[in-house]
């Protein structure tokens, strides 16, 4: 019963997979779905939904089935299933037939896929897919790398669910090769940084104002009405008002403080060293998921350490606002430091990523959506050679404008005792990016010292060594 | 001409290799260099030493030449040239003799070719050597690691060559495998970490005290008396003395302040991000050092973003008394953070480190020797299965007596735009690690609101999953 005429194929009928092709769907396209499980494969057809969607427990059924040149998008998990599926599934495919994975697979993997494929006759994509579950039902936004003429078979699919943002689609034709999960996983990487930021607020404001959860609450929910406004601030703001049925106090209250991560947080900061990229922002958010696994050696530590109370003397209303305006301050770094090791990366890897168009579809569906991405796409849109976000002036006067709330925030908490990692770690860097001379020429001249390694000088071409002591 | 009684041969005559090799000869040992290049092999026969030394150009006669089982060292630079060199040596060799890489190899590249080497029947041995070229002539720092039985050919040539300290040598065979390359490695991490703190120290003594150079100069001498006396804060000390003949000012003032690195800071970082070890301040060095390297763009943003004096409104000698609490807390902090990764990397690779006998040989001889690292070898002696340097009562002790003047320096130091990274990073880490709860709950909460990726409870087993949001 192969009639040939599906569009598009999903293989891995999950959460994202299953949602992702209702979607499609929904737009009246006609598409399959595969799964090994005949579970998932029956609860796709379950739901209602406008368009033509069909599953399939036979692969080669499922190929059949398939428009040519056919698009076969996968949803498994990232890593070693990702190439047992392309192993199962490459040798059903025709030469000119494409191969989507829209995982969060490490890029170097995508670049290796791609070549092997190629060799084959295939076209690869390496897709990032943001908005989580409800995303990818009602709008995600996507971001796709690899041969552009390929691209252009799932273009309409892919316009036509992604989120909108003033009518434009949150996907864009990103790149060559693994571009497309490159700029996913700088989005991950800022997403970890925002929300330690956001974890870091609740610290201050818990353990420096002693605040209760509905004032918790009702401050995000007025910050999610300014400049603040995103998808993070917008959660935290219900998961401060949310208690299971007859409880008097709120879930979150009663969740362990150690955060688990899948690793793309960790990449970004590992490929951001790779390419001495600073963005220690992001670090400082992977080394706090660490840290906050380690809970027997902090409450160990927390008996050997005392802090007493963390309240700070200062008036409430007044450190709420420097609080707002640190919070932007953060957020504004966050995101800089991603957006830079976008730059350095498309000059790198031959991405030529167009800058204002990541900032335009990660205006929505994605979990870093926010009001601010705004501002970001008119940066780069009114410069895409903008070589770093810190340079725009609208934004320096938006973040010199904050700078007064960020400075009273960190220096009340680092006196007090309340550890605001991120924070810190982004007004250092933001205070050492403005420093037009570092005392890293100190660390030129140790090196020299101990190991001969030279040094520079200013205004004179060379390098140089010092016999720094006598023999 | 040959007469097989060498004792130790040496691959590659540069400044460390050849050093090294007269340190041996300067102890009676009898040993051969081999190089390349004539020039260096003519230059070794120059030096006068008591023992005897010799350098072939020819590598098959300089392999003649050893004494079986045969003992051959390599010091060339780490990468693919050490492979080629194995390439080129190892078929020369017989079973049973052994090849020792004194370079800074990454890790996982000692493992491949120890096992490489292990399927010809020769033993392999990575060795971090630490001491610059000075070390290497009069007294390195070093961390052996392989075969144990491989180690006692050449154990009497190592300890008699080592700096001692108290009469212990500074070596001892540290593990298994690459277990000396990665002791090593987190040793440069480490030493990442104070330079970064000893060069924003600077900062703060230039732009937040305006101190002049003499007066930096004799702090830190005098520093060095007392219990931050370490190698690096003892040059940091000369330099700010240091000026070339006839010239009115410090030669550090005309060094470019781009720092350049080798890679073995950041390879700290980054593995500690695969362990999920958290070592926020020496990620930060390596962050800095790239930083300082966006000199264009720092020099834009310092016109954006005008400091105007950064001149601290503190009482001088006061505050230099706080300066100095900061920096050994900070140095703590930075010893504490390497030293977790240690355990955490001998647990996870069956390294089984001995934590006080590395605290022990780095007491002398390496670059991060200093007065301090005999309060961790106390530590470590006292409780080998010590889970954290923080957690010693004794270090506790110090730690809380310095940190008064921590946060003095911190908050001072933020509050009026001097960029201090690595001492916020450092204080930031403590404070979150003497949390018995931090804020993370936030971000399981999080996570599962928008990924549905579940979170745990305080007391209840399993994982659990909301519905955070009304569809």
């Amino acid at each position: 019963m192969q009639d040939n005429s599906y569009l598009l194929g999903m293989v891995g009928l999950g959460t994202m997979g299953r949602n992702l092709l209702l979607n499609m769907a929904d737009h009246g396209f006609k598409v399959a779905g595969y799964d090994k499980d005949p579970v998932k494969v029956s609860m796709l057809g379950k739901e209602a939904v406008k368009g033509d969607v069909k599953g399939f427990t036979s692969l080669k059924e499922f190929v059949d089935n398939l428009q040519k040149p056919r698009a076969v998008m996968l949803l498994v998990p990232a890593g070693k299933i990702v190439d047992s599926a392309i192993a199962e599934i490459a040798p059903l495919l025709d030469a000119g037939d494409l191969i989507i994975d829209g995982g969060n697979s490490h890029f170097t993997d995508t670049n290796r896929r791609a070549e092997e494929l190629k060799s084959k006759g295939l076209h690869f994509f390496g897709m990032g897919v943001s908005g989580g579950e409800e995303g990818a039902r009602k709008g995600p936004s996507m971001m796709p790398g690899g041969n552009p003429d390929a691209y252009k078979v799932v273009q309409p699919i892919f316009e036509a669910i992604a989120a909108k943002v003033k009518g434009d689609p949150c996907v864009t034709y990103i790149g060559p090769g693994s571009a497309g999960h490159f700029v996913k996983m700088v989005h991950n990487g800022i997403e970890y940084g925002l929300m330690q930021l956001l974890a870091e607020t609740y610290e201050v404001m818990q353990k420096g104002l002693e605040l209760p959860g509905d004032k918790i609450h009702s401050t995000f929910r007025q910050w999610n009405e300014g400049r603040l406004q995103s998808f993070l601030v917008e959660i935290t703001r219900d998961i401060f008002a949310f208690k299971e049925p007859g409880a008097d106090h709120l879930l979150l209250n009663d969740i362990k403080d150690e955060a688990r991560s899948k690793g793309t947080g960790k990449w970004t900061s590992q490929v951001a060293m790779d390419l001495q990229l600073p963005i220690p922002t992001i670090d400082t958010a992977v080394s706090m998921r660490d840290l906050s696994k380690y809970k027997k050696l902090r409450t160990d530590a927390s008996a050997l350490y005392k802090s007493g109370s963390l309240k700070l003397n200062v008036d409430e209303a007044q450190f709420i606002q420097s609080l707002e305006q640190a919070l932007y301050f953060s957020t504004v770094i966050a995101y800089a430091q991603g957006m830079h090791l976008l730059s350095q990366a498309s000059a790198e890897y031959g991405y030529n990523l167009k800058m204002d168009e990541i900032a335009l579809i990660w205006r929505g569906g994605c979990i870093i959506r926010s009001t601010f991405l705004e501002d970001i796409y008119q940066a780069y849109k009114k410069s895409t050679t903008l070589p770093h976000l810190l340079l725009d002036a609208g934004i320096a006067q938006k973040v010199n404008g904050a700078l007064a709330g960020m400075r009273t925030v960190v220096s009340a908490a680092t006196a007090a005792g309340i550890a605001i990692p991120a924070y810190t770690a982004s007004l250092s860097y933001f205070d050492a990016f403005r420093s037009e001379r570092m005392p890293l020429n100190l660390i030129q001249a140790q090196r020299d010292y101990f190991g001969a390694h030279t040094y520079e000088l200013i205004g004179k071409e060379g390098v140089f060594h010092t016999q720094w002591f006598a023999k």
